[in-house]
C-alpha cells in the first residue's frame, strides 16, 4: 500500500502522480468501508480525496493553514495529518470525530459542523497573520451547498477586501444535501458549462482573483492549479467541479442519500422497512393531507429534508407547495413569517441544532411579527452526538423569546392536536418540538385549546409533583410509580407548554407540595425548569431541575450522560426522598 | 402647501412632475424639523423623499406591496400614506413609530428595525401571492448598507429563483452608517461609475434583471424607471443612485453624523461637549493604550461605531488595528473567533439588540472553540426604545450558551480589571456588559480574578440577601439602606458574573437566609435571577426575581416600565416585607 509511506503530508511530497492516484484509491476504499460500518458522511469524503492530497501536496501544512467548512469532508484530510489508524483498524474507528478537531491534530485549526463558517474564519486567521506580520497561505474549503448560508457570504464580502492572501476554494458538485436552490446556482452551473469563462461571475463581481479547474478529481490538474495560486498576495477563489461520491457508483447517482448514511447504508440502499407507527410518517400524512385541502398550504426546509423524511417521493407530490431555500435557515424564518402575514400557511421543519442559525430572524421577523407559522423542530432532545450538533439547546433558546409558543407533546393525540392548532387555529407562531421517542397512543382525541397554557394534570396528589416535559415525561411517570411504591401519593403533570407558566395549576401546586421536581430533555440554562423554579421558589417550595447542564458534550453514550445529569428514577428518587427528609427535620 | 391635496398615495397620481418636485421640498422640510425637534434618522430619509412619492406614483399600494429595509427610511412614505399630522404638528411628533409599523396603517406590512430582512419578507409575500394566485406587484427597498447582512443575501439567493414578480429596489447611497467595507460595495461603485453598464454585475451574476438609475433624486427619472419595471414578472433589481441627506448640505456632507442624530443634532454639529467621566471615553482610551502596545490588539465593529463613540479621529489612530465589517455580526464574530486562536487580541463592539443576529456564531464558531475573545456589548439593559431596538435580551441570549464568561461591572475599576482581564489573563470568551448608567468610581483598584466565579459580598447580613446585577446594583443598594432604616441586616451582593453560579457564596447565603432577592437590567426569563432561583430553590430558600417580563415593549416610558416590573426600592421592600411576614406565619 503506498498509505503505509504517509504519516504526515510531508511524505506526500515524494510521491509520483501515478502513485498520488493509487493512495486515492486507497483512501476511498477505506472510506467506504468505514462508513458503511459505523454510518457517516460518504459522498462529500469520497468526492473531495483528490482535492485533499492536492492540498497537502502543495500547500506547506501546519504552517500554511486549511480550513474546512462544516468539514464533514475531512476524512481524507484526517488519514493523511497522522490519524489514519482511525479508519485501518475498525476497532479505533471511534477513536476519531467526524469534524475537524484541535485537540486530535494541530492540522485542524477549529471544531467545526455547522456550515458557512469556513470564509470568515479563515479571514480571521488571515487577518491575525498580517498584524504580526508573519507569512503563510490561508485556505478555505467549502462546498456550493454552504455559499447559500449567509454567513458564508458576509465572509466573502469581506474576504474581497482584505488584500493580502486568502484562497479560498470552491468545492462546486452540484449539490448541497439535497438539491441546490437559488441565483447563485445558476451562476455555478454557467460557470462550469463555461469552463469558469461565464461573462457573469458572481466571485469576479465581489472582487476576487478567479481560477476554474474542471478536472476537481484529477490530482495533478488540482496541483497545477494549487500551485498557481500558492502565495498569491490577493483574495483568490479556486472553483473546483468534483463529483460528489466519487469512486462509488451508487453513491455518485444517488447523492442525496449517501450524504451521510446509517451503518450498512450500503446493504440497506433501496430497500424499505416497514416501521412501526412513527411521528415522520405522522407528519408527513398530516403534510400531505393539508396540502390537497388548501393551496396556501406550504411546506419549507432548509437544505436537510431527509432528517424529516421529506424523501424525492414527498417532495414531487407537493410540487410548489414545497421549498427547500438551501441552508439560508434566517431566509427561511424571515420568509414563512411574510407568508403567513399575507394569508398562506407555512410549516417549516427544521433539525434542533440548526434552529441557532436564526435567533434574530425568530424575534424580529417573527416573533415580533407575531406572525401564525408552525416551526417543526426535529431531533430536539439530550444526545450522543458529536459537540458540533447537540441538540439540547433549542428550547433555552426559542423559549425566551416574546410570543412564540412552544409546545412539546408527549403521544401522537397531542401531537395531531398540536399541529391542528398551529397550522389552522393560531394567530401567533408556534413550535412544536417533534417527540425524538417512540409514539405513543393514548386513544384518546385530544381537544386542549393550545393558546392558553394548561398543564394536563394526570394524578392529583400531594407532597411531591413531578412535570415531566415532552421526552421526559415518560421518565416522569416511572417516578411516579416508584413514588407510589414508597406509599406516597405525588401529583404527575404534563405540562405540554415550554414558554409559558400554568399559573392556575402552579399555584394550586404551591400549596400542599413540598417538593417539585422538573424534567426536560434540554440544557436547564434558560430552559423550562428554571422559569418554573423562578415562580415557585417566591413561595418558598423546593424545586429540583433535572436536564443537561450547560456544557458542550462530544459524543459520550447517552447512558453516561443520565447518569451525570441524574436523569434515572432510582437517583431523582433518592433526590426527592432526600429533599423530603430535610423538610421533616 | 402641495402637501395640503396629499393625504394617501391615490392623491399622488394627479400631480405634475413640478408639484411632485415641490412636494418633495415640503416633505424634506418637515422630516428637517421634525427629526432635528425629537432626534432620528435624518440621512436616509432625505435621500429617499424622491423614491417613495415614485414609488406611490407608480405602484398601487396598498394593494401593491412596498416592504421597507430597516424602515428607518420610512418617514416620507409615512407621510404619504394618512400620517403626515405626525410631522405637521409638533404636538403629534410622538404619535407614530420611527419604523414600519402595521398596527398604524394597511401600507405598513411588518413591524421592522433591524436590518436585511426586507428581500426574504418580500419573497414570503411573493410566495403566498403566487401560491393564492393573486396579483400584485412586490417590491422591496433597501439601502447598500444592509446588502452585507447574511440575511440579505440569503434573500436575494432566493428571490433571484422566484420566477414571479419581486422587485427589489437598491438605494445606493455609497453609505452604511458609517463607511461601507466589502467586496460588494468595490462592484456597487464600479457599477454607479459605469452607469449600471459595467462587465462584472453582482446581480446579474445572481440571475436579476438589472436597471440602473443614475439620478436616484430626480422623481421624473425615478417614475418612468419604475414604469419599466411594474408588473414585469421576473426577479428584478433596480439600482438607483441617491445622496443621503439630501437638501441638507450639512447632512450632505456629514453622512455619518447625520444617519441618526440626537435632539438639536443641527444646532449641536460640530461642537464638542465636556462630559464627566464616562465608560465611553475610559473603553477608547484603554483600546488606544493596548492597541499602541500591541501590534496584535485589534477592535472591529459591525455598522454602528458611532453607537461606541469610535468617532474618525479615533479610527484613524488605530489605522489597520481596526476594522468596521459592515452589516455582517454573524461574520464579525467566528473572524474575531479565528483571530484570537490565531494569536491576535480582538476586542468586539456590539450594540445589545444587534448580538441577537449571531446566536450560532457564538455558539459554535466561538464558545464551541473556546477562543479568548472581548465582546463589549453597549446599551444592555430595560428602555424606553422602540420595540425593534430592546436591549433586554441580551443576557438571556448569551449566558445560556456554554464557555462564554458574561460580566456585568457596577464600576469603573471593575469595568477596568475586567478589560485587562478579557483581553489579556483569559482564554475562554468573555462577554462585558459595558454599564448603561453613568460612572462610579470606588478609588480602589479591583484586583479580582475573574476566570472563577465569585460574587462581592458587600455587606454579610442575615435574613434578607439583595442580589443587585451591574446597572441594577445600585438599585439593590437603595433597598439595601431601606431595610437598614427598618431595623433589618440584609446581606448585600454585586455578582459581577451573569452567566456563571457562585455556588460557595450561594451555599452560605442559603444557611441564615430566608429570602433571596435579585435584581437585573433585562428579561427575567433566561436570565441571571432564573438560575439563582433554580440553584437556591432546591433548598427552600425563597427567591424573587427582579427585571423585565418577556416582552415587546414600544416606547413606553422607563418610568412606567420600572413600576409595571416592581423595580423600585419602595415595591420592592414591600415585597420582601410580605415575603418575610408569610414565613413568620
Amino acid at each position: 500500500m503506498i498509505l503505509d509511506k504517509i504519516n504526515f503530508p510531508k511524505d506526500l511530497k515524494s510521491l509520483s502522480f501515478d502513485e498520488m492516484k493509487i493512495l486515492a484509491n486507497e483512501m476511498r476504499e477505506l472510506i467506504i468501508k468505514k462508513v458503511d460500518t459505523i454510518g457517516g458522511h460518504m459522498g462529500p469524503n469520497l468526492g473531495i480525496v483528490e482535492t485533499t492530497i492536492a492540498m497537502h501536496y502543495v500547500f506547506n501544512t501546519p504552517a500554511d493553514k486549511i480550513i474546512f467548512d462544516v468539514s464533514h469532508q475531512s476524512y481524507p484530510h484526517k488519514i493523511l495529518t497522522g490519524r489514519k489508524e482511525g479508519f485501518l483498524n475498525p476497532d479505533l474507528y471511534l477513536k476519531y470525530t467526524g469534524y475537524t478537531a484541535p485537540e486530535e491534530s494541530e492540522y485542524d485549526l477549529f471544531k467545526v459542523g455547522h456550515t458557512s463558517t469556513s470564509i470568515s474564519l479563515a479571514v480571521g486567521v488571515a487577518k491575525a497573520r498580517d498584524l504580526k506580520c508573519e507569512n503563510y497561505n490561508v485556505v478555505a474549503l467549502i462546498g456550493d451547498g454552504s455559499l447559500s448560508g449567509g454567513e458564508a457570504f458576509e465572509g466573502l464580502d469581506n474576504a474581497a477586501a482584505l488584500g493580502s492572501n486568502i484562497i479560498i476554494i470552491v468545492n462546486d458538485n452540484d449539490m448541497s444535501i439535497a438539491e441546490n436552490y437559488g441565483g447563485l446556482y445558476s451562476n455555478l452551473k454557467e460557470l462550469r458549462e463555461n469552463k469558469g469563462k461565464s461573462e457573469n461571475n458572481f466571485f469576479k463581481a465581489l472582487g476576487f482573483e478567479y481560477f476554474y479547474i474542471d478536472e476537481g478529481n484529477d490530482v495533478e490538474k488540482l496541483i497545477e492549479g494549487f500551485k498557481q495560486v500558492k502565495d498569491i498576495n490577493k483574495p483568490t477563489i479556486v472553483h473546483i467541479k468534483t463529483q460528489k461520491g466519487k469512486g462509488l457508483k451508487l453513491a455518485e447517482e444517488n447523492r442525496e442519500y449517501f450524504h451521510w448514511i446509517m451503518p450498512k447504508g450500503l446493504e440497506d440502499f433501496g430497500k424499505t422497512f416497514s416501521l412501526p407507527e412513527n411521528y415522520t410518517d405522522l407528519t408527513k400524512e398530516y403534510i400531505l393531507n393539508e396540502a390537497k385541502n388548501d393551496p396556501s398550504f406550504m411546506v419549507v426546509t432548509a437544505a436537510t429534508p431527509g432528517v424529516f423524511g421529506f424523501d424525492k417521493e414527498f417532495r414531487d407530490k407537493l410540487q410548489k407547495q414545497y421549498m427547500d431555500v438551501g441552508i439560508a435557515e434566517e431566509h427561511a424564518i424571515a420568509m414563512i413569517s411574510a407568508m403567513a402575514k399575507s394569508g398562506a400557511r407555512p410549516i417549516f421543519a427544521v433539525m434542533s441544532s440548526f434552529i441557532q442559525r436564526t435567533y434574530d430572524q425568530l424575534s424580529q421577523d417573527l416573533a415580533l411579527n407575531n406572525s401564525p407559522v408552525t416551526i417543526l423542530v426535529y431531533w430536539g432532545g439530550i444526545s450522543d452526538a458529536d459537540a458540533t450538533h447537540l441538540c439540547s439547546f433549542d428550547m433555552s433558546l426559542m423559549s425566551n423569546i416574546p410570543n412564540i409558543n412552544c409546545l412539546s407533546p408527549t403521544n401522537k393525540e397531542e401531537y395531531l392536536a398540536m399541529l391542528d392548532y398551529a397550522t389552522k387555529k393560531s394567530t401567533t407562531p408556534t413550535v412544536i418540538r417533534v417527540p425524538n421517542i417512540p409514539l405513543i397512543k393514548t386513544g384518546v382525541e385530544d381537544k386542549t385549546d393550545y393558546s392558553k397554557a394548561k398543564y394536563d394534570v394526570t394524578n392529583n396528589g400531594k407532597d411531591v409533583a413531578i412535570i415531566g416535559l415532552g421526552n421526559f415525561y415518560k421518565l416522569g411517570e416511572m417516578v411516579y410509580d416508584e413514588l407510589k411504591n414508597k406509599g406516597l401519593n405525588p401529583t404527575l403533570i404534563n405540562p405540554k407548554f415550554v414558554s409559558k407558566l400554568d399559573f392556575e395549576t402552579l399555584d394550586k401546586i404551591k400549596e400542599n407540595h413540598k417538593v417539585v421536581i422538573t424534567l426536560e430533555d434540554g440544557i436547564l440554562d434558560g430552559g423550562f425548569g428554571q422559569k418554573i423554579a423562578g415562580y415557585l421558589s417566591k413561595f418558598g417550595v423546593k424545586v429540583l431541575n433535572y436536564g443537561a447542564t450547560k456544557e458542550f458534550t462530544d459524543r459520550i453514550p447517552l447512558d453516561e450522560l443520565y447518569t451525570k445529569y441524574r436523569l434515572k428514577k432510582e437517583l431523582i428518587v433518592e433526590d426527592i426522598i432526600n429533599s423530603m427528609n430535610l423538610i421533616n427535620v
